[in-house]
């Protein structure tokens, strides 16, 4: 019934960009400095890989497992949004966490930065080296260890694909907690370093609360076992969050053990037309009291992106007329009654003149087919030209005002093609996209702290889903107070004294100044 | 419809026998050495209250908030258990998260011990002196400052009142995702802090998912304003669960932001009896399938336990015939279907034999009466006398296991009256009680490590809902890796260096040492 797909699309055009940018500015840097985002990043002291680490990690991995070569180290190199390339001369594949905690002892021995590196496919360049790290892909620790059909919990290896999860605990009558368009080649390893949310957040939480023990190997090499399975375990300090969501900053994840929620057996998807952002919230709080824990996404469209959705890809809207607004909602239950629920609540808000149209289906085809609409707006945004994305969470009644605010911002500038909004209105997590024709650094220059300061003055966060990563580091204090950061940077100080893991990401702690 | 209250009565009874081990004990430690709970204690090196200090607090917060002498300090240095009375002379009652402020800085200047103090109602004695520590109460920090009837989001002071709270989002529709049987008293800073479980995280998960943000003072003074009201933020580490669970060790929590889910509109309860725990295993699983997300507690009570309530309490089995097990079904939904479906269900069960009999019902003063037997059973315990009360997750193939051992291992010592098992098994959560005429310290010898080192083994947690505090401080290390409490004390000696916050609990980092 899930149908989003990797937007494959999305890599090749920005590639262009990306490697045209970065012709653009190589004149104007030496190999110790990289300019990205606009953030002059100066290269750590760190060892060099010579051939005598090379050999080193071939008697430790096998060769096979130690790539070095443009050829072969390329495809590591690049992140999935192709707007960095990394530096990186050698990939080392481990097997196991004593593989990682022998790399990692090896190079901080050694003081050699290390790039942690799953699926690939985050969009804040987190997972890509900047200058010559090391390479780490946990792509061969990919072992299902455990599910236990009773409890419903799931041992794996961080290398597993989450769609391989997907699968192999849908065969025991479960689903995993999180969905996302990546999912045929992200791992969740990297899911859980990133917090990585999806499309159903708002009915199963996001994986702090989904994830119940991991593996780690920190810096120095201690393989840190907090691998607990247990729903409830109160033991001293909840060690796991410091690896969720902190980007292989503080350790690397090796193994998770992940709560998994039962299948649910009706599903029913509603897709109905607003006439205003207040309407959409009326109807957001009807839903919430109505469905309550039936609820499993609460989708916003806005009619730029739909009719961007209509004309590149030539996808219907599921309804016939025009609306300012649209949104997707998908209720699940072991309730036969859902759909039911659905018709008559829908029929109530006609009547009360809070919708103005709406269809609801619980057929597999159509309701793969109304998905489509909501996760190919990107792929269709970037037929149109450059898009400047953000991931943004915002209070809700602040929610679209800023997409209004860009599009005015940005009236008469000739190259903008397209402004609008679509994302989780249950999460209150905004996608405001920007399209022009072309890159334009002082575009950039004029977008990007617009609509963070906008987002920092209404307590939102700069980055809803995707992490901080390399390309928000500068907005980090946008959402985090001075002291967070503080503590954030002690703690990192604390765990990786060195700063060997992925270094200049999310808190750049040594080597990296503003211009 | 939630009928639980504080057991009043359980700490009477244990005072006395607290106070006549505390005096047993009395004559072999000095005033700087006591032995609580079989471990010895040595009074860090802490500065002394003297008038100077009590004079300076009093010109901060004003002198009815500064308790000195016996009676007035009295009740703040007992335990919910009346297992542990502390020593301390003085208490601090702060409003604000200023106040809080200026109070450790003096302290940690000082280096004065502070323990931090909630509503009290912990039963690890995580929350009371066990010296001269200044306690610092958070009762006057008790404001409700927003809460968000779209989005469900409660922000609220740390001192606030479970069941104030309740009351309060339920006004609009929403509920508060714990609820625990010491409502009335304890505060939602104390929840927080020690991540309270409750009879629903197996619908509503663990704090660690619903708490969206908070503020804490760290050891230094220093504000950390991690408020965060967004369902997703991804920027930077999520500092907020350093303070979740940590018992007051790292920081005073100050605020928290709380996701609320809604009221389910219909509820239905099931009370059954069964032969075996194969059969409650079996059973759980078609629940879990069958109920999927209505499911919101799922329940067990042995026959030892419930004939305790029936002989002690005069209360009545909801159901007529005698079983070796009993299972509590509530499902609580936005469907009304969830009657019908409870009926279907167990009709299937009944008719499989798998269970062996049931009662359904929907009316509130009924629920009220099954969720009264499943809540008084230690009250019942303890009217046969003194309890031996364990709190652990186990793997559920395991769950019942223990009790059958325990059983078995005291048969043919006199003083033991009962030995029995309840919990939620929804969440692989046991409570383990051994009823003895009177406490005595040989036997805890005897049961303690016995329990501890199965649940260990079978990878199970030694406390499940209720932490660490000061009397599991020895047990840690049987749920936590070496290289883990490694990692816990390296993150203390980092944001608490001068290890004022609540000493001698979680993980002893000074001044303890095991005879």
């Amino acid at each position: 019934m899930y149908t989003s797909k990797p937007a494959t699309n999305v890599g090749r055009i920005l590639l262009h960009r990306a490697l045209q940018f970065r012709r653009e500015r190589s004149s104007a840097t030496s190999s110790n400095v990289r300019v990205v985002n606009d953030v002059r990043h100066i290269r750590g002291e760190y060892g060099r890989v010579t051939d005598a680490e090379v050999h080193h990690f071939q008697s430790l991995l096998g060769e096979p497992n130690v790539l070095t070569g443009a050829q072969n180290v390329g495809p590591y190199n690049v992140d999935y949004m192709k707007h960095t390339l990394g530096n990186s001369g050698l990939v080392l594949r481990p097997k196991t966490a004593k593989d990682v905690s022998d790399i990692l002892k090896y190079c901080n021995d050694r003081r050699i930065a290390v790039c942690p590196q799953a699926g690939n496919t985050g969009i804040s360049s987190g997972s890509v080296a900047l200058f010559d790290e090391v390479v780490l892909s946990t792509e061969r620790m990919n072992s299902i260890i455990n599910f236990d059909p009773v409890s419903g919990v799931l041992v794996c290896e961080a290398g597993c694909v989450l769609e391989s999860l997907m699968k192999h605990v849908e065969g025991h009558g479960y689903m995993m907690p999180l969905d996302l368009g990546s999912k045929g080649s992200c791992q969740i390893g990297g899911n859980v370093s990133t917090n990585a949310g999806g499309i159903r957040v708002i009915r199963y939480g996001t994986l702090q609360g989904c994830v119940l023990g991991l593996e780690a190997v920190t810096a120095d090499g201690t393989i840190l076992n907090c691998l607990n399975t247990m729903r409830k375990d109160n033991t001293g300090y909840h060690l796991k969050h410091l690896f969720i969501g902190s980007e292989g900053t503080l350790g690397i994840i090796t193994k998770v053990a992940i709560m998994c929620p039962n299948l649910p057996k009706h599903v029913n998807v509603a897709f109905i037309g607003l006439d205003s952002y207040d309407k959409v919230l009326e109807l957001f709080s009807i839903a919430r009291a109505e469905f309550g824990e039936t609820l499993s996404s609460f989708e916003l469209i806005d009619n730029t992106a739909m009719t961007s959705v209509e004309n590149k890809l030539h996808l219907s809207c599921p309804i016939t007329n025009v609306h300012p607004f649209y949104i997707l909602i998908e209720l699940a239950s072991s309730q036969p009654t859902v759909g039911k629920h659905m018709e008559n609540i829908l029929e109530k808000v006609l009547n009360d003149s809070i919708i103005s149209d709406a269809t609801t289906t619980d057929q597999i085809s159509t309701i793969q087919k109304i998905w489509k609409v909501r996760e190919t707006i990107i792929e269709a945004l970037l037929k149109i030209g450059y898009v400047y994305s953000f991931d943004i969470s915002l209070p809700l009644n602040r929610f679209y005002e800023i997409v209004e605010l860009t599009r005015e911002k940005l009236k008469g500038i000739e190259d903008v093609k397209t402004v609008c909004g679509f994302g989780h209105i249950g999460d209150g997590n905004l996608h405001l996209n920007v399209v022009t024709s072309r890159y334009d650094e002082e575009l950039t220059r004029i977008i990007e702290p617009f609509v963070y300061e906008w987002t920092s003055k209404h307590r939102g966060s700069v980055s809803a889903e995707h992490g901080i990563g390399l390309s928000k580091t500068k907005y980090l204090e946008h959402t985090k107070s001075r002291s967070a950061v503080d503590l954030m940077r002690s703690l990192k100080n604390t765990m990786d004294p060195k700063c060997i893991l992925n270094p200049y990401k999310v808190i750049p702690a040594v080597a990296v100044g503003e211009q």
